[in-house]
């Protein structure tokens, strides 16, 4: 099958094998799937990755144990934890140590013609949600475990730091989780989608140093500079969250972690039904962040135009479409 | 009056102006100083910090508002708020953005043989407690103050990563506390003595790496490798809390901070009572961690002594004794 295969470098395959489904396994078709800041840092060696890239999708049930499954449209929690452990059974094996990762960790991912993901990593997508907006369940998932933060009640809006795709997914999750929120960038026209979207938006320029605006900061650039921002944008006692995935090393001034008693908190994956049901409410419409779509037969063009600086959501069409 | 003085660096001088009380503030003559890394710091430039060095004491109070405290033996809060901000209100002013910090932020410092606080920020030392005891209460304090950290209830024993004075202290304060401990160093004789006190001790050598054994470390060594260690020693979800002061950048791997969902939690100032009453119920005995002693005339040497590494808490008497 035609699949976007990483070892030393991300090339698209005509004749990768196609999967094989095991017991407990669902075998989908894939309908569309996005390219992601995580695949392109994949392909260039983080987690020693090897394998189909991929992880945001929604596709068509093709074979699966149960058989209402057949002919439905899902997505997966990407994570296929081992099902039987305490991180398995308390927060569903986001944390197993034997867990699968989709595309990013022992688990072929979705830029393919096909894929199989454990048949109860699925969540079902309803008729009302389009494929344009199922395939960004995973990464509005992530972002709207912000919502899991322990907020301080506080009157000022939480400043999410970056304007780019992932930056306006948590913009987007936090406004309909009911907070108020300023997207801090420096692209206008980013801001202006962060706006239409009912945030609040600040040119970086117009954000005074040393600061103290608010409790809680979400680091959504990915960058040294970005996480010391926020470290000055946060009142002491404060929670700056950690959202990007960081690849490379930081070198950072925790000067102000330690005086001003700031809490950093790493923050990963997040709940797809909830994704879905945020989705199925239009309480999030992700569409206005598809910058470009391409057939599964351009996969590799479609990495290389998401790695362009600055571009926002990269749709693949798949078989299954 | 003898000063431990601190411009480009520090210089014991013999002429330096006596301190003047203010309404509102004491007046005390310094009976035991204690030499702190942040001293170290401090006389490298770390808060571009200009005065009499020394923010850990017990003195004996000569002039005050209230007269009941003339000839009373005292510590104090180091953190002199303005008294009237929100912090101040809810918060000891601990995070009072006027505030000045004794020895390291806008007020002279106790390495002198007088120094004036806010009279608020007086805790009364009971008779019970020896000097030697009371001089350690405020890094006690702030060792203490890990137990107000959100702690997981967790049969597994806090980590503190460190066994110098600050890892020795935080450990005691720790097991007063109730929790079961394990101090991680690598000096045979300084693990010795926090096995007197009560806490499993390992070699860094014997610590495995990239192993998930708690759901708190405290990092008490200030290093990058001490902070990277701590994140592969905590359990995913688990909590990191920075202890030491940090005076320069760390170059950081944050990705097991994403990956793992950790959260960073800087950890400075505690409640002088609280470490006053430790040292009064014997809770916590200091005395061990005492490794010099110099009288006042020659402090610049006591600096010397404390920075040579390894040294536990080195002490200055002063003319209050």
């Amino acid at each position: 099958m035609l699949a976007l295969f990483f070892d030393r470098e991300p090339r698209l395959v005509s004749d990768y094998p196609s999967p094989v489904r095991t017991p407990g396994e669902a075998r989908l078709r894939t309908r569309v799937a996005g390219v992601c800041d995580t695949d392109l840092q994949l392909s260039h060696g983080y987690m020693n990755y090897r394998g189909v890239l991929g992880h945001e999708f929604v596709g068509e049930v093709v074979e699966a144990d149960d058989p209402a499954w057949i002919g439905r449209r899902a997505v997966a929690d990407i994570n296929a934890g081992c099902g039987s452990c305490e991180s398995c059974r308390t927060n569903s094996g986001h944390h197993c140590a034997r867990r699968t990762v989709l595309g990013i960790l022992g688990r072929d991912g979705a830029l393919a013609e096909e894929l199989v993901v454990p048949e109860r990593c699925l969540v079902a997508v309803p008729d009302s949600v389009p494929d344009d907006c199922a395939v960004f369940a995973e990464p509005l998932a992530a972002a709207a475990h912000v919502l899991d933060e322990p907020i301080t009640p506080t009157k000022d809006p939480v400043i999410v730091l970056g304007d780019g795709k992932l930056g306006q997914l948590i913009a987007r999750a936090l406004i309909a989780g009911g907070a108020k929120v300023t997207v801090v960038g420096h692209h206008p026209d980013k801001l202006a989608l962060a706006a239409l979207a009912g945030a609040a938006t600040l040119l970086e320029s117009e954000i005074e140093a040393e600061r103290g605006l608010t409790d809680l900061v979400v680091e959504a650039t990915g960058s040294a500079s970005g996480l010391e921002r926020a470290f000055s944008l946060v009142r002491p006692r404060g929670r700056v969250v950690l959202k990007t995935t960081v690849a490379g090393r930081f070198d950072v001034d925790l000067a102000k972690v330690v005086i001003n008693e700031l809490s950093l908190a790493g923050s990963r994956c997040g709940d797809m039904k909830r994704a879905i049901e945020l989705l199925e409410q239009r309480a999030v419409d992700p569409r206005p962040l598809i910058a470009a779509r391409y057939p599964l037969a351009r996969a590799d063009e479609a990495l290389r135009h998401a790695a362009r600086p600055g571009t926002l959501k990269v749709l693949v069409e798949g078989a299954g479409r």
